[in-house]
């Protein structure tokens, strides 16, 4: 497959309002962008740091993924997203691999972007995203 | 500080040997490079996509820190590097900002990095290891 770069970085948070300021302030990078992606139940903020995108995730609900995750884990990181090209066809070439896919055909995912999750149970642990930029 | 761009992702695996596999044939990354950094008792390999590199860190011993990542959460991202300039004159500041230290000094990483660690409870669970490289 051979992505090209990472695209984003999740990262599961309590509060976007209380997270914000730690990217902004502390570490200097800008939020370009604050999302609700309601299948999700999340709430998204964007920064950029070279090549990579870091998105924060909020839950919207008790039973959003991202509570989940932070019940069981703690805040922290949730997933590592590589940008791809030719993602459907990457998708059969892995499944035929023995990775296990969430997603067995991309969907549209934030920022307009195709996306499709690789099951973490094939992924050793790490939850994983690959993304198409078809606009490009 | 605005770090330049994510210098790598370190993620805690069991075994190397069981993990360069899927990075190299479902991923198709090359791993370039394995290391053993005996104080921090672990074995990593280094694999290189886009600006970013990815860590795997096996431990090397049951109190390795690694060890006891994984039997609090499992497998997975361990920390975040971001790469810097000035690296001293950044700690001091991000300290002035509250924000606690794990080195309160940079200090030798791998691939003769000089880095410091950030503690996750300043940094919203995340480790965070800043990264400068005074060889450019």
């Amino acid at each position: 497959m051979i992505p090209q770069f990472i695209e984003h970085i999740g990262i599961a948070v309590n509060s976007l309002e209380e997270s914000i300021p730690y990217y902004e302030n502390v570490l200097g990078l800008k939020c370009y962008a604050v999302e609700e992606v309601t299948d999700q139940k999340v709430k998204t903020a964007f920064f950029k740091v070279g090549q990579t995108k870091i998105e924060l995730l909020e839950a919207t609900s008790p039973d959003s993924p991202i509570a989940k995750f932070i019940e069981k884990k703690g805040p922290g990181v949730h997933h590592m997203a590589f940008a791809v090209e030719n993602l459907e066809q990457q998708l059969e070439t892995i499944a035929q691999k023995g990775v296990q896919l969430i997603d067995q055909t991309p969907r549209k995912g934030a920022e307009g972007l195709h996306i499709a999750f690789l099951h973490p149970k094939s992924t050793l642990g790490v939850l994983t995203e690959l993304c198409e930029n078809k606009s490009k």
